[in-house]
């Protein structure tokens, strides 16, 4: 069967974020509903990232298997063709058979977004969390280091207890924040994230950043493994799935090849 | 009774055009709601520039007359609380009795957004006009400078019967065209604009740039004073009202000011 690797753009503001779920309008069922008419039998998508309802993605992946091949633009057009538009296919890759999105990737990159002003963006109210005061950078940067590494991050996810079978220790390898007029930009990679999470920790940044907790406070919030010593979930309309990331050797045909040095982490 | 002149935002997506029409949702009804709630009794709001259904505002510019005074800062908050979230006021400041935002006005500035890309834009369909294939920028800029001076415009004009009464005739003071990324803007500044024109010139510009017609012939099109030689309006959705100007004597509390050298045009 092959296997082809789909990245994906998407507004998450029409959806009830990725997983098909029954009564709901997901990508996920999108992107099945796409291929059933293509092919004229159903077919499973595998999307990396299981993104929550209002959540955007510049970049989300999703592997399929076919049962029979196809040209790889032929197949990006023809489903541009039968998905809604704020769903966009933006490349299709062959993968090997093996090949999984979910259980492949290594590593995840979001970005939050907020807009300070005290006047209300009116052309960005969907895009952005609006913060009416100027956020404190510096301090939030300062912040920011104490969740770089391998923490457990029970306190930065809304429901650990349905984690529990994968626990809920992570590694996040950075935290960079961006200025750029209005905008502050929080980008956020580890290699997976609990439930909210990057939420979680866009709120707690957030109160950092307008000084109603301080840099040092966010150490203290991680070491109690408490969700509620943290911040707000920020909302979901702001955070942007950007990159999934896979080690190369998880597009060699054959598993044989293991790099004897870590994986480099390449963008599909 | 003292005036005050606004800076407003909008996303004009949700209205049907600045100007109040019977049945029809409008910024400007929205504008006048919003102090009839504050004051108790109707007052006028005069605008700028009369945009059309779907046009966004960055600066549009609207002055009204109260029947008592307010601060500034006051007046700002209490419009902002009595308006819908697509409407925002970025600024009040007091200007003469005398002062007209329509009348006064000098100059505008316009921004017409291309997005360049085979895949679309699922994040920008409401603020961008998509173009499937690459805009050639040199070739619009070239035929971007048949348009600047003084000219009649009748051929980049819907309807010029409509505006028989001012005439065709405008100014155009400069285009540039910014490319950042898969994005392209085409910036407009003139002292006015026929209805439809800075769309007519982005529809046109955008030719150019396909390759489907040359700049030689963006003159020749302008010398026929002929709508149906120009290209097609290009959609609403991607236009931003961007400045409105005015010479700084517009300010002056007495038409007594009158500067000796051509007046400085302000952004309010």
């Amino acid at each position: 069967m092959p296997s082809y690797l789909l990245t994906l753009a998407y507004d998450g503001g029409p959806f009830h974020g990725w997983q098909r779920q029954d009564g709901f309008d997901t990508v996920q069922e999108r992107l099945e509903n796409a291929f059933a008419t293509i092919l004229g039998e159903a077919v499973a998508v595998h999307g990396a990232s299981r993104t929550d309802a209002g959540v955007h993605a510049l970049r989300q992946a999703a592997h399929v298997n076919l049962p029979k091949p196809f040209t790889t633009t032929v197949l990006q057009r023809a489903l541009n063709g039968n998905l809604p538009e704020a769903i966009a296919v933006r490349a299709v890759r062959t993968v090997p058979d093996r090949f999984h999105a979910r259980f492949d990737a290594r590593g995840k990159r979001y970005v939050y977004r907020f807009w300070c002003s005290p006047v209300r963006p009116v052309l960005g109210l969907a895009r952005y969390c609006w913060v009416k005061r100027p956020l404190a950078v510096a301090a939030m940067r300062e912040a920011a280091r104490a969740l770089v590494g391998t923490h457990d991050f029970a306190a930065f996810a809304t429901n650990p207890g349905y984690e529990r079978k994968r626990g809920t220790v992570r590694t996040i390898r950075r935290v960079h924040i961006v200025e750029r007029g209005h905008g502050v930009d929080l980008v956020v990679e580890g290699d997976g994230f609990l439930y909210n999470m990057v939420r979680t920790i866009a709120g707690t940044l957030r109160d950092v950043g307008l000084g109603r907790t301080t840099p040092e406070r966010v150490a203290q919030i991680l070491a109690t493994r408490n969700r509620s010593a943290a911040g707000m979930t920020c909302e979901p309309h702001a955070l942007y799935l950007v990159r999934v990331l896979y080690p190369a050797h998880a597009f060699a045909e054959s598993r044989e090849v293991k790099p004897s040095v870590p994986a480099r982490l390449v963008d599909p």
